[in-house]
């Protein structure tokens, strides 16, 4: 097989000629999709994947220097590309692989269809009058805590990132996620996610994007979603019921509605205002 | 997505670098395969497709001079085979699948590892000592009943192959896979199968070999098993307790034992007569 396929665990299922690629975002891996996908097999060929260092990849192939940006992950996403052949692919990326996305459909405009952002942020870092969320000292913080006490961390952070205190099920599933990820490579992700600021690169993005914003999302407030539709051609907000940094895990109907909502293109008459709910 | 994993339509699944490609048999796809993949999920990447002209493939792309003979569906295997960049993988292949998986590991012999044929035969036909299990007068009837009813004949024939009276559920499972294969590409694929005689080739195969000979198959006597088990090079012959000319849809468990058996390399010591049970 195809050495990117087995080294990024690409899985392909579902029927039909629209390829949608899921992506996950850090912590966790393709096992983090299975409460949505079911929704897109019957009419549409769904692509799954780990990054290189998460899920079931070939963690051999992990690279320090590489994946120290979300360009270096980028590469996964166009390596997948070239080895299946993708062309105008629906990209839908959780959390950090938004913008993961977003660098891959610059770099190759012509595989990449629409966009779906669930919960992205461009920035991490609060700058100025743009908010992020987090201060250099928050992450600092949380560097620290992920290097000296991984589990710890995780065991805290998942409950409080799910934020669905009815389904102990789903952050105690998130968890799990977090520590079948090997510690020191959850770290540099963690360091590559909350360096990155690809706020100037938004204007290039021409595709149909939507931004998915969850209502109380720690990661990614809603001023970092509101950043992105208001700097970004064609990209769409709706501010969701869900609450939490996982909606696809907490709130996977509405997840699904919308996303399936925007691919179906229903949204490109919609007045920016109707999105705001 | 690279236009022969959709024509083809192509799915991976499972963990691990091993890959497993599953060939379904006449009026079937993919799904015929469904009782047995599970147990290989876990340990080996399985890669299921159909041919063109079978289950969810594209029906556009069928070709009736192309799949007039088996060398045709070979074509298939090969284009998944360079699509997916597959090098020594397992080709299990049920019935008809065997000849074709034969006929494209003489083609591209490095792109195959093992392969295993459920229920083979090399040539339907009887031929002076030679026992197929039809007469050209048999063979033509099938034709003809195909022609003028195939639902009918198919309503007759799947609780037959399938020889397993006490689960009506799975020869109606059956029943549906014929009913969902147009039924002109069905008759030429009838043709194709049946008037095939690849008895000559069998001696080229040099790469290991498993024969699944069911214990009563209509379609594949013992006779068809053992011609390809004394006329192939490092061919092993298992005599199943299942019967039928499914048994991986009638039992799957002994099925699973036999492949994992086999593709595990267990059976490379020992001697024929301990292969026949």
């Amino acid at each position: 097989m195809h050495p990117i396929l087995i080294r990024n665990n690409v899985k392909i299922l579902g029927e039909g000629s629209q390829v949608i690629v899921f992506a996950h975002g850090f912590g966790c891996g393709q096992s983090s999709w299975k409460y949505i996908t079911n929704a897109f097999l019957e009419d549409y060929r769904v692509v799954l994947f780990d990054y290189v260092g998460s899920g079931n990849s070939d963690i051999n192939q992990y690279d320090y220097h590489k994946y120290s940006t979300l360009e270096g992950y980028a590469c996964d996403v166009i390596d997948i590309i070239d080895a299946l052949g993708l062309k105008e692919i629906i990209f839908v990326g959780h959390s950090v692989s938004s913008m993961i996305g977003m660098i891959a459909a610059l770099q190759r405009p012509d595989a990449f269809k629409q966009l779906v952002f669930i919960g992205p942020s461009p920035k991490y870092l609060n700058d100025r009058d743009y908010i992020g969320g987090f201060e250099a000292k928050d992450i600092e913080t949380i560097f620290t805590n992920i290097a000296e006490d991984y589990v710890g961390w995780a065991r805290a952070i998942s409950p409080v990132v799910m934020d669905k205190a009815e389904k102990p099920e789903l952050s105690d599933f998130l968890l799990e996620c977090f520590e079948a990820t090997n510690l020191s490579i959850a770290l540099a992700f963690a360091m590559a996610t909350f360096k990155a600021d690809y706020r100037k690169q938004l204007k290039d993005l021409e595709i149909p994007s939507l931004t998915l914003q969850s209502s109380n999302d720690i990661m990614a407030p809603q001023t970092a979603g509101e950043y992105i539709h208001h700097n970004t051609p064609n990209n769409f907000l709706v501010v969701m019921k869900a609450t939490g940094h996982f909606p696809h895990i907490s709130e996977p109907e509405e997840t699904i509605r919308e996303i399936k909502d925007f691919i179906g293109n229903k949204k490109l008459s919609q007045s920016e205002d109707q999105l705001f709910v």
